[in-house]
């Protein structure tokens, strides 16, 4: 590996750094939609940029976008998301336009046979309004009524200007969309791997599930004469994590439970649950969500409760394009590193673009498993490996335009 | 059984229903510790006794209290208590005092070789200072610094004097205390029965049980790299169900349960639940409160999780006096009734006059296994069943004196 990734790496973590202290709240990082720090990381971005000869410009959507080479070329996009959660760390997103720096930077005045624009998209998390990844979806002209209603204050607050958002979008010819991201869990750590090569992001269920019961008085109602739901809930629960466990690649997590009334001497009258299912083939998602609600209905049955469940929001998985996908572990290969294929559970941008365009995604370890939160890292090493293998990609890209 | 019991109860149910009137918050039944609405219940009690020839006074404690028979002669106490849980029901408590109106009125101008008392005790839910009993704890001695401490203002309030309290006590020769009261559960209603002889109340452990995991994003860690919680909780509620149905007796309930940070997407890094264990048998409630103990200790080593319990209360179950129940048993017999022999699984104040002197208890069944709500409430020919047995226990203890 060229020892000047080493260095690049080091100087990628070192502007996540920089970059995590434009931020809403003195002492985290919180940086939400067009917040006010946003201006100053646009700044920030194109000083380091100013050498490299790009075309820089904010969209109306205040997406950063840098262009080099010739406006109607063919064009790969790289990118990632300028905003952050509340108190979060400081490569979520970041690292991936960091990274997109250090790749335009690298170049120097080789000429390439297609255009390359870093994107740094100015909504991921969805945090100002619940809605996410509004930056990605101005650029594939995904933006519904509803998102651009949201948006059009904040817009003007920023200085630009909602009519300008057709512009905003990518016009072919589009070779493809790259992303660079952290991972958010601890399977590369795990495997003691640099770098995973994400094939899909995984598909989800949300369902909101309530069993309900009897209220009664805990010390003068005998087992048989209980209606307890929380106790069903309970057996459901075990359910869940057996499904988990019986089906490889599912994972399935109730992270909000609550009782009512919620007084220790009282049986529940009702118990209510969050199910989040995910995986990255729809079918099995489907599948095992059906099995989980009819596990539900089973219990319910047995225990003379009632279950209602309500689907929160069902999304499809996101295949990545097979042919970049193939391009970019050729890359991590001729990189010298292991080029391991594996789901994404969390979104990205990458979702977004991939609807439209060729994509793929390369995945860094989190340290310790830990993201949106303070504490979350990333490994110079690892980020050094990702900016060799993604040099190699451009090389093997070129290579088919020659 | 004398039919005038049929008008007694009738009487009675009516009575229940116009102290349900006296209240701080109209439209509902709310009277905690000697509030304003507890002055009414005290002048009512005394205009329905006054053709009974009783010496009534409210002692330093707020109690109602109506003897009949000479001041040293043996006395039997009948009794139970006034005030109410917050929006209660018209019967819990009051019902066993309305009951003592009714022997008084009974009596007519029969001498007994007893002294009879009834007492209306002042204070059982707790509600007021979160100390219950602490009417009865007057009437025996039992009070602390710390609830006279809390008691002394509302008795000043109240145009009582605290440094009356010794004066409240029950003076030997004490021949034993009777009590009637609503079962506040399901059981009788089940096996349609009128009523239940109470062998003990039952004793109760009240524990914390916090489970620490790891928190982690729900789509991005894979199942066995979890440190879930509340997948752990579910296990150990589903032992606490199974430990209750196969413990002949016991009851055990989880009613509060709280998972952090409890967001749909994220694996809970904590999950706390309430434990209520109760028995009639302190052995064997210990004893299945140590298998759950220990359950959770075993299911968090298998997850990698911690578990902290805290006891948060021990309650010794109160046996009934042996001598006083047979008796109680041969005059139900006596009017006619199956002498159904039960614990309590709430408590009384016959748990605090059982401490010392020979005591018993009478339930009546609740329709529907329904207390301390609006919709409480007892059947006539029930209270008329209640009313025949106490005046046949009434007989059989003359007997004895004769």
């Amino acid at each position: 590996m060229n020892p000047d990734w080493n260095r690049a790496a080091q100087q990628c973590v070192e502007r996540c750094r920089v970059l995590a202290n434009y931020t809403e709240e003195p002492g985290w990082t919180t940086r939400t939609y067009l917040s006010k720090p946003m201006h100053e990381v646009h700044r920030t971005l194109a000083e380091w940029l100013a050498p490299c000869g790009c075309e820089v410009h904010i969209d109306a959507a205040g997406n950063f976008r840098a262009v080099r080479g010739v406006a109607d070329a063919p064009r790969l996009v790289i990118g990632s998301h300028l905003d952050t959660v509340i108190h979060a760390g400081a490569f979520d997103g970041i690292l991936g336009v960091v990274m997109g720096v250090a790749f335009l930077e690298s170049l120097g005045t080789h000429e390439l046979p297609f255009a390359l624009e870093l994107n740094g998209f100015s909504e991921e998390e969805g945090v100002r309004f619940g809605v996410p990844f509004l930056g990605s979806r101005a650029v594939t002209g995904d933006l519904d009524d509803r998102a651009i209603a949201l948006m059009s204050g904040p817009i003007r607050e920023f200085g630009l200007n909602a009519g300008d958002l057709p512009l905003a979008r990518l016009r072919p010819p589009i070779t493809g969309y790259l992303e660079f991201h952290i991972e958010q869990g601890p399977v590369l750590e795990q495997l003691g791997l640099p770098l995973g090569i994400v094939e899909a992001i995984a598909g989800q269920t949300r369902l909101e599930v309530r069993f309900e019961g009897r209220a009664a008085h805990a010390g003068t109602t005998p087992p048989r004469l209980r209606k307890d739901p929380l106790a069903g809930a309970a057996e459901w629960m075990v359910e869940v994590e057996r499904e988990m466990r019986e089906t490889p690649g599912l994972v399935a997590t109730v992270g909000r439970i609550h009782a009512e009334p919620g007084a220790p001497n009282v049986i529940p009258s009702v118990a209510t649950l969050s199910l989040d299912v995910r995986h990255a083939i729809d079918s099995i998602r489907h599948g095992a969500a059906r099995r989980l609600a009819d596990a539900a209905e089973r219990i319910a049955g047995t225990r003379c409760l009632r279950v209602h469940m309500e689907t929160r929001s069902d999304l499809a998985a996101t295949p990545m394009d097979s042919g970049f996908v193939s391009l970019l572990e050729d890359a991590v290969r001729a990189a010298g590193f292991p080029a391991h294929r594996m789901p994404s559970g969390a979104g990205h941008d990458a979702m977004i673009l991939a609807k439209h365009f060729p994509t793929a995604m390369l995945f860094v370890p989190s340290p310790g498993g830990l993201s949106h939160c303070p504490e979350e890292s990333v490994r110079e090493e690892d980020v050094a490996a990702g900016l060799a293998s993604g040099a190699e990609f451009l090389r093997l890209l070129e290579r088919r335009y020659a």
